[in-house]
């Protein structure tokens, strides 16, 4: 990887891994395999590369709700602090997750949404694609809507190449589940890619385009 | 639960789960398990009870070498700094992590060995029990000395009820393996009973009993 001195550019500011420190956070109902998205999201990761990668999962009182909160925190240093504070990627797999945590968004970070379950979208800086949709009509299982969001996550932050998630995602799931868990995965990386994300606006708060 | 402002008894100090903080870190080789032991401790804990809890793994470039950490930070407050500083139970699963780690134990910190694969146990306040034997002789396969750990850890610490970390573990693992790992985790409670935590030194750092 190479490293550089210089100011980055706004461009590079929101770009995928910024060499300091990227915060991801995945949230959803319990039930919806958030927590596994995220540990096969930090192996491959790690995986990847000379990365230092944490991963935490929450739980308190407000778990009992049936929320389900996982966060990974990628940097090219030791990682002080585990917590997503400020998360450049945030995936909320339902509508809870996303008025509760959008606010915390980096200005330029990236809001991933299942539109299948979300349906009022706070900001416009914002990616939204129907995970659970997808994962019903192509694979027939709604609960592997997870791996389509995985693959989504994956396409647009470009923090891990998807053949390193897809070694992780075979080691980590029950050998019958494998294939239709990469099939998943691959539905998300596909319905990802035709979203044009400089396309979106430069800022999460923001509908006016600051660029000069 | 009840709290009190009394300051605690060295007793009190020494017992399972203190009303502040109470800190749990788990370790060995990558592919023992360490991961999903933490996992399903955490879920359990949080199920159990009126707690706050966050479960942590890092990886790094040192994780390379195959080594796993996991770590579990229980609180009746929100837990502001999620990682383990100063753990009050300490399960080793090898050599490497039982040197690597016993120092961070608080003094009266527990530490527990698998003493299949940990030879030298540097504290005299530790329980060694050899999880992977155990695992490969009541259970015919060494893979689930983490679910043997797992109810030593339960059975030791108190942080929850063994009937609570069974649901769990039977909702997690895949379900042809259910009854293997709960069996296994049986026979780790069962082991760790036979323990008289009393007996043990007051202080992981000092072979001179403190009392009076």
């Amino acid at each position: 990887m190479k490293r550089s001195n210089k100011r980055p550019s706004r461009k590079a500011k929101r770009s995928a891994l910024k060499p300091s420190r990227y915060e991801i956070r995945l949230a959803g109902s319990g039930g919806q395999g958030i927590i596994t998205a995220a540990r096969i999201l930090a192996e491959a990761i790690s995986a990847g590369g000379e990365k230092y990668v944490c991963q935490t999962q929450s739980y308190g009182p407000e778990a009992r709700g049936g929320a389900s909160k996982a966060e990974i925190v990628v940097s090219y240093e030791p990682i002080d602090y585990p917590k997503a504070m400020n998360p450049d990627l945030l995936l909320a797999m339902n509508q809870t997750s996303c008025d509760s945590y959008f606010s915390d968004l980096k200005p330029y970070g990236l809001l991933i949404v299942d539109s299948t379950l979300v349906r009022q979208i706070p900001i416009s800086r914002a990616v939204a694609l129907p995970f659970t949709d997808i994962a019903r009509e192509k694979i027939g299982k709604e609960l592997v809507a997870n791996m389509v969001a995985l693959g989504a996550v994956v396409r647009l932050s470009q923090v891990v190449a998807p053949g390193i998630a897809e070694e992780v995602i075979a080691q980590k799931v029950p050998k019958a589940f494998v294939e239709m868990n990469i099939k998943a995965f691959n539905a998300g990386i596909e319905a990802a890619s035709q979203v044009d994300i400089d396309a979106l606006p430069a800022s999460a708060f923001s509908s006016e385009e600051e660029e000069l």
